[in-house]
């Protein structure tokens, strides 16, 4: 009876193969109809939260909820048992969304109002990048997370710099225009300075007095020099991606000796072994 | 009488000439002519639905709407005879645009309302891009073209990305704020998040809580930051391609003893070796 | 009696070197106490239209008002009188200026209203950069006007753009929306899609239906996308006009026999005569 | 008795390594500490200000206030004492800070309102720079100051050209609109006309007659291009600040033979004449 182990174990290879391969027509099919499913449940609790819409077609949607939930934990427990190293998936980021995205279903019946967390199944749209293994799409998503890596701390130095001014000028525009016109406290001051900073300006808070209209003009005049200093981060640091990968395809000799690469074109020697370099 | 389709033939001919051509004095008088036709039909257009304007000159500005749609109609009829392939035309970009500026009016003889799909021949208005056929305007366009072209991947992932996070982000404020703040369904919610992150900021509806305006103050923070990532990439290949061009411009020679690339096209000897340059 | 009009000659010259000049002490002085006067002539004008502030002092206001106005009349007859060829003066950018921040105040007695035209004397404002001729201001805004100039066709192709579809959607967002949602008028509909596509966002009109609402979101994420683009333009260009002037002040090297200036680094014959470049 | 002030000394050279050092475990705890005080010591400020909160725990926060205040004082007394130049301390920047951080709750004792200031204290959240005196952040900070310290008189004529056209337009804009919409005075106006001009929009004025949101039309799409010059500048400015640091750290070696600069920093041999490079 050796064989009974060996036919589950080719049983979970094909899960395997369906669930998180790519390549086969059944994995791509899988895929497909999987982004199907997530963008269909998204927009279910999206529904779901519109009164009107709630209200004539309740059942319809409950009933939708449960069974792309039901679906959904299937496909949870098939990826934990087809696959050799069920913690490493369990603690991904992936794997926390997967479980994030049907728990809240089942915690709705013992606390109301944890249905509307269903929406987290949103984040499950990101694996879209995943299906989507396509060389360019990655090349395009990998030049952005590479950009955006390598300015992560400016910009954080940078938006710690905002929240220190944002506190400054909050305080200073509480004591110029007070509580009468609508800056209650220091607190929603800052909120009004951060509004205001972004040039998002809802309008809820505006300064009354000349002298609050006054400093008011003087923190856009800054947000709107200050936005441009994330923007030269992330494209200067684009700009100096995109050239690292330029000079790395654009290459093609290398030394015959030692195998280095060669990094300029007018190289007639190698620089690390000092071979003389043969045109190809 | 093997004369008369000759004659025809010319006819067809000339009248090509004057309507798809652009080097003729007849040419260049029809092409101006045209655009003064389409920005005055788009004036009626925008008026009529000016209440106060539609009330006293109702029948000026439908007589001259009609008086447009049967000269464009007869342009249209003209553009299909005298060409030689005419379903290319029909079914090109600029077909349908003309097809869609004439329809309207006559539709709306049928159906009230309909009559401001004449808007549409706002379209036409592209037609300047094809008139100013100038080698600086088509540089122009066609560098941005190239930019926005090579771009596109990269925007679409982040337009993406940005319609996850909104659903994600207005989701959670659905939960903190609430229907009686305004947040009245997730979609709408949703709809606030979109508004926040793209600094427009309307503030017909805002957030009333702390932690909702703390949540919002990070949104913003948020869209800030991410404003610099689609300007960062089309800046990226934007400078790309202007130095391909210039580039494919400056290229092009090499010396005969050298090999070296001759980098400045006023170049009579190579830098290297000194042998004269050759003009190809 | 041939001194007299040696001696005229003399005192235009005077005076055509303390007004016009920037390098003597006289000219300085005069150049910094036009400036403060002007500043001081904005303010005064801005001032008067405060209501408060006008009932109050409404004779001081005046009285500053016309000393100024005829301090500049004088400055305006002295300018035209001590140069040689007043009409380029007179129909110069400056010459216009000068002559339009003294009219307005003469016109006031005839007609009333005009006097806010004074406040147009802010123009006289941009002479700052005249008078602060020093290198490093002139190189900032030569620099910045080279950038400008040489996107300036891409930026109008760009406005061009940015208006036919702001027309279209506009026309769209009127027939989504209607004159029961404050979308009164296809030029109103116009009106609110810029407002909205520059993420300005005064939220005077907001859609209210979920259709109008989601066509604005995706207008919304089209302008954050647009945006990108004279940005990227503008810094592009800049970025060359920086690299252009660079290149030019840190070649130190040139043939001793042509004079052409050696644009390469490792250039060893000067690429026009071919003679043989020897180091400093 | 020669050992006292020796004591003394040594006594001040600890303080001085625990206050000013950040290598010692003491000194960097006290750092850590320090920064937790002022987080502390902000939120508590800003919690003060929040009306319902005040009344709730009005004594708790005041008796937070003064020991955070009395903590401070020592601290800067310390900082005076330990310190060979207390001068220079004194009247440096966060000399400055220090001391404007503890002043205001004492005179707080006399004047009312003043209390407020303490939020000033937010400045010495700056410290934290100092502090976290890591390659990478002081790396991040020093090119962007780089960067903006390039930009600032090209950022300062933009900013100048900015209020020109500001009260420009303002004033077209209180002729064309006038106060009976909003648009009460000169000054209001050029405040309105910089809420437009930086896309915040805040909505609290806007243009009601079709010429004024005609006008205030063109003005978006001048801010939205305005946008990019900024942008554009800082752009620019930190990649050639990047290029820089990139330039000046792989360079400083040539070839002994032929010259040829050394461009790899891995590079053992020329890659022109293939001599052997030797370190330097």
């Amino acid at each position: 009876m050796s064989h009974q182990p060996n036919l589950s174990k080719n049983w979970k290879k094909k899960i395997h193969e369906v669930i998180y391969g790519t390549h086969t027509p059944a994995g791509k099919l899988f895929d497909i109809i999987l982004l199907i499913v997530i963008v269909y449940s998204v927009i279910i609790v999206m529904l779901e939260s519109v009164p009107g819409i709630d209200q004539e077609y309740h059942t319809f949607l409950n009933v939708s909820e449960w069974i792309v939930t039901i679906l959904f934990t299937i496909e949870y427990i098939l990826r934990i048992i087809c696959i050799r190293k069920p913690k490493t998936y369990i603690f991904s980021f992936f794997g926390m969304v997967d479980l994030l995205s049907t728990l809240p279903k089942y915690l709705s019946l013992i606390f109301v109002g944890s249905q509307y967390l269903t929406a987290f199944r949103a984040l499950r749209l990101l694996r879209i990048f995943r299906i989507l293994k396509l060389a360019r799409f990655v090349g395009a998503s990998n030049n952005l997370a590479r950009a955006l890596s390598a300015s992560r701390t400016k910009i954080l130095v940078f938006v710690f710099f905002i929240i220190v001014v944002s506190v400054l000028l909050g305080t200073v525009m509480y004591i110029i225009e007070g509580p009468e016109h609508g800056f209650n406290s220091i607190p929603h001051s800052v909120y009004w300075t951060i509004v205001t900073l972004t040039t998002v300006g809802y309008g809820d808070i505006s300064p009354q007095t000349p002298l609050g209209q006054f400093l008011a003009s003087l923190i856009m005049i800054i947000g709107y020099g200050i936005i441009a200093v994330p923007t030269g981060i992330v494209s200067s640091e684009y700009t100096s991606a995109m050239n690292k990968r330029n000079t790395i395809q654009d290459k093609g000799r290398a030394c015959q000796t030692c195998g280095t690469e060669v990094l300029r074109k007018d190289a007639k020697f190698c620089r690390i072994c000092s071979t003389e370099l043969k045109d190809d």
